[in-house]
């Protein structure tokens, strides 16, 4: 995959360059794709170009296809004349339509050459965009269609033009799995989740975690990863920290439309705004009254100039966070947002295995940040990792106050990673920053730790001295440990 | 307190109206007084009205005071005109350098007589800003100080100029209750909260949180509150919810002096940033790389700008949060910058009895976003009125499932508020967002709500139907409930 190269990781989100070589650039991932409608241009391509920094959009080559109107154009100065954008483009083929109206008139054959022809630089087989819930023998057999299509694909003449794989599979994840890892197989470039719109639009974020990792474990670190229809910006943290790269939003012209205003935190009515929550060009020179009292079309393009403002500076939150080593840290605070993110955020952490795999291992702080802040990748990893380590004796002492030479060898106890060699005590992740107010799930985790470095010495005894551990951490010691308060000792 | 008028509250926070008579404007709150030092302006005042939307700043009168420079002109020509601003202004006196130096060389009567004299709109007498943790005998001298002196700058003639009553009493909270109800007292006009920039300065958000509640539990709904110094946009929104009105920020210059990079998750170092995680026009219009390149008077003046609009979004962040209901959940969101803002949070829930008594009755929307959100004022309040209703019989059902006309009479339970009669559920809160993946702490506290209404009928008898509560919850309901399992009965 030698188009797609990744920097640096923090959890499974990835900096990345996407190559495009018939556009001649390279995209920097993760980032969003604006949506251009080739018939109505709420904010103009080279405007989303020169004022927003878009290096990439996606158009819909299947609309262009159907366009009396457009079609000869297309085909005759090419996507980036026409539309006046110099960066990467993006087609997708008609499988929105198709999932829409049931069924449309080009074959994955035809509408990848008439991609070709127009100049698009990533191209768009027809898949099957199967819906969530579905029967599981309707998602087999329309995951067999669409595979055959991606396999038909690589056999276009596409020349420089990449090609997607679409993975499909409905909320069946060990089928999203297998369509990933059959995707992955093809060779083609960009592999786009299929499908997630309905998940999204019914603040399902719990069960679209779920078929984004099942997605991405049967992909690898393959990439990029398109999460199709991922357009709100609240999102982009929880979605780019399970490895999805690329976004697309026509949520902020549609949403400008329907006087939506996009925030990190959720949506507001402009309506509903007495004052615009945010510092962005738009939002520090106007104020709501002004704007609800403007000609129809110059509020929709000042709203969808905002709605821009607001996702770009995510995806740059967002990156700087995968650089800061700290997007776990975004995540939980824009798991805030609404309670469906939330069940999402934790819907991500039954994954932290997952996560665990490519997280770096060193990074520059640790915020335990809630109560979710215990099942993070590295906690899990410290746990896993207690046997690597040698104990000194039979003797152990583990505890949250000083060394005692009484014992064989002393380890340090700190919630929620648990026992730790005193030698470990300044680097990551156990240098992290714990409120003082420590939550008991933090300390249960802790005992966990605990209880798996006793599993593994069985023959050696151990203490454990607790700084007024709740009783259910305590009920998670193993019996044969002993059990001291560090005040009650004093 | 006829100059300040609370328009609606949320939680303890308000949106008000600060009327500054001699300014001849009404100041609307929460708002930002920028810091402006006389002498050296990284971003002119005329700038912070026109750009900023500045309505109030503040100076400092006792550099003018004893400046040879600018003393005479301060006079001569008034504030207004030498700072350029036509806004209200708010003076401090001296006492922060009192507190500096040990000892300073004006009076209270001086300084507020020299502060009416050039023209300042808001005055401060010299009050004794008692450091944190100092011990109660110095903490009651300096605060019995301090109250002469209020009492003094009554007897001062100052015209329509309003006079603040600094609160001190150092981190012991029945002297800041006192000394809030004494400053109350006086019948002054504005309230700032003394001496707390040390526990900002050490993250001591925990017990900044105890000394503004019991500041604000002397002062009553009184106000407008200033809390003196606090100037970082991370925690307006946690100061806002105890009822502060008014923050000061010299944050905005002396950060940008030092490359420091504000948000509203903590403070960043430029040289740590590869993107600008925000969308202010400073950094929509630059890249990192470039500001680091410019001369330091350019580098400075645009980061004083980015602080600004950063801060100033906040503010309206938090106003629009006031107005929407939700500002509580946006203390949520901003609770996850810090673990010691974390602490803050969960100490702010310590007082949500406190918060509760302005707290207002309905709103939109109630989200479960944290494991914290059990403890918000409005689950406090259903429950306290759960002695509002009467039982129909002897044999009550409280129930996640549905009515069973086998019991005299069926009420609903839910996480985390409890039982609540069938009539309510669809007024607020019971209208309350959870997550599906609901936490074990939003269970307890609803076997809480159940233990109350229970004990507040001894003669009932209690069956309870619920859906899989943990065993942390069920141990809370008391013995004589009967409980089932909703899918065990099925």
């Amino acid at each position: 995959m030698s188009n797609f190269e990744v920097r640096t990781y923090d959890a499974a989100g990835r900096l990345g360059e996407l190559t495009v070589p018939r556009a001649g650039v390279t995209v920097e991932t993760p980032t969003l794709m604006p949506v251009v409608n080739p018939h109505v241009q709420t904010v103009a391509p080279s405007t989303l170009e020169s004022e927003f920094g878009a290096e990439i959009l996606i158009t819909n080559s299947y609309i262009l296809h159907g366009s009396d109107e457009l079609r000869e154009p297309a085909v005759e100065r090419g996507l980036h004349d026409l539309l006046d954008f110099s960066g990467a483009i993006m087609t997708d083929s008609g499988s929105f339509q198709l999932a829409e109206y049931g069924e449309i008139d080009v074959t994955t054959e035809e509408i990848l050459t008439f991609q070709y022809d127009i100049g698009s630089d990533i191209g768009t087989p027809v898949d099957i965009p199967t819906p969530p819930d579905v029967a599981r023998e309707q998602a087999v057999d329309e995951q067999e269609t669409t595979q055959e299509r991606l396999e038909r694909a690589t056999e276009v003449d596409t020349g420089e033009m990449l090609v997607t794989a679409p993975v499909q599979g409905s909320t069946h994840p060990d089928l999203r799995e297998r369509a990933a890892r059959e995707a992955a197989g093809t060779g083609l470039d960009v592999f786009p989740l299929g499908a997630v719109v309905p998940l999204m639009n019914e603040y399902r974020y719990d069960d679209l975690v779920d078929v984004v990792a099942a997605c991405k474990r049967g992909l690898g670190e393959r990439g990029p990863v398109h999460l199709f229809g991922a357009g709100h910006p609240m999102m982009f943290a929880l979605a780019a920290a399970l490895g999805c790269d690329l976004f697309d939003s026509a949520a902020y012209a549609l949403y400008a439309r329907d006087d939506r205003y996009l925030t990190v935190r959720g949506t507001e009515q402009l309506d509903d705004l007495a004052y615009f929550p945010c510092e962005c060009p738009v939002c520090t020179a106007h104020e709501p009254d002004a704007v609800r009292s403007m000609a129809d079309d110059d509020r929709e393009e000042l709203l969808a100039r905002h709605n821009l403002h607001v996702t770009y500076g995510e995806i740059r939150t967002v990156r700087q966070a995968i650089r800061g080593g700290n997007l776990l840290e975004l995540v939980d605070a824009r798991a805030r947002g609404h309670p469906t993110m939330l069940d999402g955020y934790r819907t991500l952490l039954d994954h932290a295995a997952q996560l665990e795999r490519t997280d770096r291992v060193s990074k520059d702080a640790f915020f335990h940040t809630s109560t979710e802040s215990a099942r993070r990748p590295e906690v899990l990893r410290h746990q896993q990792r207690l046997d690597r380590f040698e104990l000194a004796g039979d003797e152990v002492l583990l505890t949250e106050g000083g060394s005692n030479s009484d014992y064989d060898e002393t380890w340090g106890v700190v919630p929620p990673f648990g026992p730790y060699p005193r030698g470990l005590s300044e680097t990551y992740p156990l240098t992290a920053e714990v409120p003082d107010r420590t939550d008991r799930r933090a300390y249960e985790v802790a005992a966990d730790g605990v209880a798996r470095l006793v599993d593994l010495h069985p023959d050696v005894s151990f203490t454990l001295v607790h700084d007024d551990w709740p009783a259910t951490a305590l009920e998670r010691v193993p019996d044969r440990v002993r059990l001291r308060d560090l005040h009650a000792r004093e």
